[in-house]
């Protein structure tokens, strides 16, 4: 491994530590290590609002009476070029005389997308780019999986969460279900629940687990926002998840001005966004492709699904997972619910195709990480 | 690792090569070495009627003009001392001047269990038997499950095989199966075959697939024998498992002498066990447990299993199944038959608590073995 490899995975250890930090900003991290590689500082991207990697790493030398003149700066994505919530970090990064950059990737927002690059070299800063196949440059993209989707397709990363027998049971048909997995599992989920931006659930499951589809076994500087399907708005006023502060957005089919103002005075955002058949009748559903449109219009990168049999079936169905993380318990429950309402099929080829992406024992569970194949690559 | 561990993994690799051929005799290795630990010699237990691993060692030895006298022999199993098909392997050790001997185990085998060590001790020889508990003891116990599983509860080990897709299903709602999992998987399933004694199946999917429910894919000296469950004696005089020279065994619960006498004349075995419920009026249905105390006596040390949804359920819910060799195929097929006919239960402790072994992929395809909680070990 090169020193520039080896200095890139610094970034990407440091980039990790803000995985539960700055949504819906990407997770970066930065390293400004010296023309020897020793490491002057680093820092990784805050919470929205607050600095990006850069900055942080310039301040955490500057802290430390350290000069950076002459130093390279290892990023895990391009230093931005425009003022957002926060100035260009191009701007301070030449202004702190560093010499060169390593970047990862471009940035995929329209709105760098090599700008970045592009102002670094016009101030006379030597830029590296990863090449694009280049295995760190793909786990950084993996690390914002998330954010990709959101700039490329304008829709989040769907990751689908499913706790089941081995024998794919995930309720028995007394609707029994907790806790088919353990407690590693359960706190594993936790940490998936932790990096996502916003985490997403049906009116089936809020009525029948009366879940607070939060954070609470890892630890967390925030909560991600939650996200209800609820097409006739029956979601209960008293609903664990109304916490003070929380970001809750509800989707519904049809429009209630009454029970619309009462979640909204619990500080709910309601959308209404019904779905209409081949002819142009409304379904009473909601529209699930276009409330996808408006979750990445807010800025929801990693969109995390908790839902239901049928809740599940019906993103399938459509198309809109990316991913699945399922958590199998060495236990055989047969009959009840499956994962997802699907089919039935004719043939197996109408199946949806997946590719394993990682298998791990969680506990005395088994975690499979699967992905859906076809899907855009980022 | 010491050197009588390090020799003692020899063995049990050598013994790790007659996995496909020893039936019903354990799969058992012999390392020869010297005082300094050099192998002179080495061999694994032959078909059944052949020499064991001990005599082929020795045998071995003498074709390479080698002394073995006062060298140490490292066996996976205690050395027998009764005459069955053949001698005793102890005499031949004591008559070759072997100095002494290291066992991972005790033969169960009631003709043996220490008999073999008491008679090389009081011939001069040294023993040394590793503790039950040391890996390499229980290696060698895995190793020979089946054999163990015989000779204690007189019935053989039961493993399960089961193809499916992730979300559980392992067939279409049409009947559609083949092929769920990949050729890799296929071909992995064909090695659990051909380590068996015997593969079980039901008149279900003898009718609905024809199968040869021979090992094919691998290669193999031999062909289990194949068991049959077929109350009803439905079995095809032309399924294509009638194969010259093959065992098969097929269960019935009522007689047919007719059908009995056309199956007798193509080699099959025909073995009446009918079933009776709690009142003792029959079920019209094999009665699986005794099949299983029949199968001990006829040698099955491993019974590999691939049936469908229902047998398989109806030997789970007996409490007949010792593990499970689950391939899970990277896709979604949602409705359709699950791998067990069981429940619906009422409470999620009622489900069958498993321990995963190991997991794997094989080619895209994950395959997980695991273990049916609270059974006997071995």
């Amino acid at each position: 491994m090169s020193s520039i490899e080896k200095l890139t995975v610094s970034a990407l250890d440091v980039a990790v530590l803000g995985l539960r930090v700055t949504s819906p900003n990407p997770h970066v991290g930065c390293i400004i290590a010296d023309s020897n590689g020793e490491v002057l500082s680093l820092g990784h991207t805050q919470e929205a609002g607050g600095p990006h990697a850069e900055v942080v790493a310039l301040r955490n030398a500057a802290e430390k009476g350290l000069s950076v003149v002459g130093a390279t700066a290892y990023v895990t994505l391009e230093p931005c070029s425009h003022h957002g919530r926060t100035g260009p970090c191009c701007d301070a990064l030449i202004q702190a005389g560093i010499k060169k950059v390593v970047a990862t990737n471009l940035d995929p927002n329209p709105l760098v997308a090599g700008n970045g690059f592009t102002k670094l070299r016009a101030a006379g800063v030597e830029v590296e780019v990863l090449a694009p196949d280049h295995p760190l440059a793909i786990e950084s993209r993996e690390l914002n999986i998330g954010f990709f989707s959101r700039m490329i397709r304008k829709t989040p990363w769907v990751r689908m969460k499913v706790a089941a027998s081995l024998d794919g049971t995930t309720a028995l048909d007394n609707g029994a279900s907790q806790w088919i997995t353990g407690p590693a599992a359960r706190e594993d989920g936790h940490a998936w629940r932790a990096r996502c931006c916003a985490i997403l659930t049906g009116i089936g499951t809020v009525l029948a687990d009366r879940p607070r589809l939060d954070v609470r076994l890892v630890e967390t500087p925030r909560q991600p926002h939650l996200v209800v399907v609820d097409s006739r708005l029956e979601t209960p006023l008293d609903a664990p998840f109304f916490i003070a502060g929380r970001t809750v957005f509800i989707y519904a089919a049809a429009p209630n001005d009454a029970k619309r103002a009462a979640l909204e005075a619990l500080g709910a955002t309601v959308i209404f966004m019904p779905g209409k058949d081949a002819k142009g009748q409304p379904t009473g559903k909601v529209d699930l492709a276009a409330m996808m449109q408006d979750l990445g219009r807010r800025e929801i990168n990693e969109l995390h699904v908790e839902a239901g049999f049928k809740l599940n079936g019906s993103l399938l169905r459509e198309g809109l997972v990316d991913e699945f993380v399922v958590y199998l318990a060495p236990k055989l429950l047969g009959q009840g619910a499956g994962m997802f309402h699907l089919g039935p099929l004719t043939e197996l080829s109408q199946g949806v195709e997946l590719e394993f992406k990682s298998t791990e024992m969680v506990g005395p569970d088994l975690r499979i990480v699967a992905r859906v194949q076809r899907r855009d690559q980022f």
